[in-house]
């Protein structure tokens, strides 16, 4: 099955371009699991099994995991686990952000292909494509790069102008041509960005777009669900994380959780009718 | 002590601009030492003991132990923590090349400088620099900013032209105009690109540069120190990984990594007179 695959299958079964970020920062879980041996796991494992027929991607940063040293990276690898033992159907996105140059690449790959088996990596292009090879060979896995992200200040660098057009645009091109020969690349674009989500729709075709910024960030989901949709009415990734994993600190985060998803799939599935 | 000062006095101390890249990846380890609990570590403290006295930074390369899951995690801590109890003089560089949004980057720096204790770590410029505050705010670390990077295809955004200049370029003037307010800003240049090297020297005025990229990546010593001092002649971090550290696959590896450093210590110094 090729990787597109999987993503476009559970999109049409959960009926949802909801993605959950699994950004389970210790600092900010519930305290009744502070406790527990394995709070970030098990605190992710009552928001998948609220949420896993909601969904179409589950996407642990791996940041709030290395912060809490070697436990950390062996909660995260619990997590791909449970994920693809009981919903081997729904993709996990790990958000890395990496980008070495060569065989370094190498070990990255080896993390979260091999060790964490997970099926997406996000990446920064700013070493361009002979760098990420190793990621672009796993034709069986995505990756996922870094375009117009969706921070306040993303367009310092990614707004320049080259050749009368963005750099941004000039990074989704060259991976929209060039890259994705093996069909298993989609872009990064930012929820806070519709305008610039639109542009990259326009050169992306029909490639699927990881949208971040959603919910907490500030990005509106009418605007950002009708600019962003591919001829397929999908196409897209639509990311919340503090949003739904954070939306009550107290024993009913799952519930509540639900709730959220529930709220979001709902919202972004009205404007793509 | 201002962290540019600790780099500083350790290149005068030990009259080396060398950094030993420790990018130990388990493979590529003398078999001997591939049984032992923690082989990353022992072939690491072999090196640091047997090269500490010529060097001017350690720069252990994090994806060779993140592909070894939470035990290589376990021993680029064992790894820092020996430089640090033993040569606290010495500064440890965590290449990770590692760049997030916001607050996202706090796990990074919780990894980085609470967890392993590093003195800097490498990140891509492409979020811009309202992205990665939390680094830049911490004045006691370095932000090591990828400018120029030492892989073939490194031209393929970096040298697009914006407004008569070229990325890499403009990365390097906003870095130091603007990003370096604390006084912990490096650029990364490769010795693959002597030409581009001597561009962002003139940039760069004394900001020291972290120079990877010298021998089995094919640097020239003479013309990469030629382009790349400061007038101090220093300011910069030449770094060999591969070249020092696996010069031999035998029980002579440490032995061999002395040499190997000497020399190009040595070679390097020739050029800077």
């Amino acid at each position: 099955m090729q990787i597109q695959d999987k993503f476009d299958q559970i999109i049409a079964k959960n009926d949802s371009l909801v993605c959950v970020g699994l950004d389970s920062d210790f600092n900010k879980l519930p305290e009744h699991l502070k406790n527990s041996a394995n709070p970030q796991f098990e605190f992710n494992k009552a928001i998948i099994g609220a949420t896993h027929d909601l969904v179409c991607a589950y996407k642990p940063n791996s940041a709030f995991y290395e912060a809490q040293g070697p436990k950390g990276i062996e909660q995260l690898k619990m997590t791909c686990d449970y994920i693809r033992q009981n919903y081997p159907e729904i993709p996990i996105i790990l958000d890395a952000k990496r980008a070495d140059i060569g065989n370094t690449n190498v070990g990255y790959v080896t993390f979260a292909y091999d060790y964490l088996g997970v099926d997406a990596i996000t990446l920064h292009p700013y070493l361009g494509s002979e760098a990420i090879k190793p990621f672009l060979e796993r034709e069986d896995k995505a990756a996922i790069i870094l375009c117009r992200t969706s921070n306040p200040g993303a367009g310092e660098f990614q707004d320049l102008i080259s050749d009368g057009q963005k750099l941004y645009q000039v990074v989704a091109k060259r991976v929209v041509n060039e890259w994705n020969k093996n069909g298993n690349c989609f872009l990064v674009v930012g929820a806070t960005y519709p305008g610039e989500l639109a542009e990259v729709r326009k050169i992306a075709g029909e490639m699927t777009l990881l949208v971040p910024g959603i919910g907490a960030q500030g990005g509106e989901v009418e605007e950002t669900v009708k600019a962003g949709l591919n001829s397929q009415k999908a196409g897209m990734i639509i990311n919340s994380s503090r949003g739904i994993i954070f939306a009550s600190g107290g024993e009913d985060f799952a519930e509540k959780a639900r709730e959220e998803t529930m709220k979001l799939r709902d919202e972004i599935n009205k404007y793509r009718v």
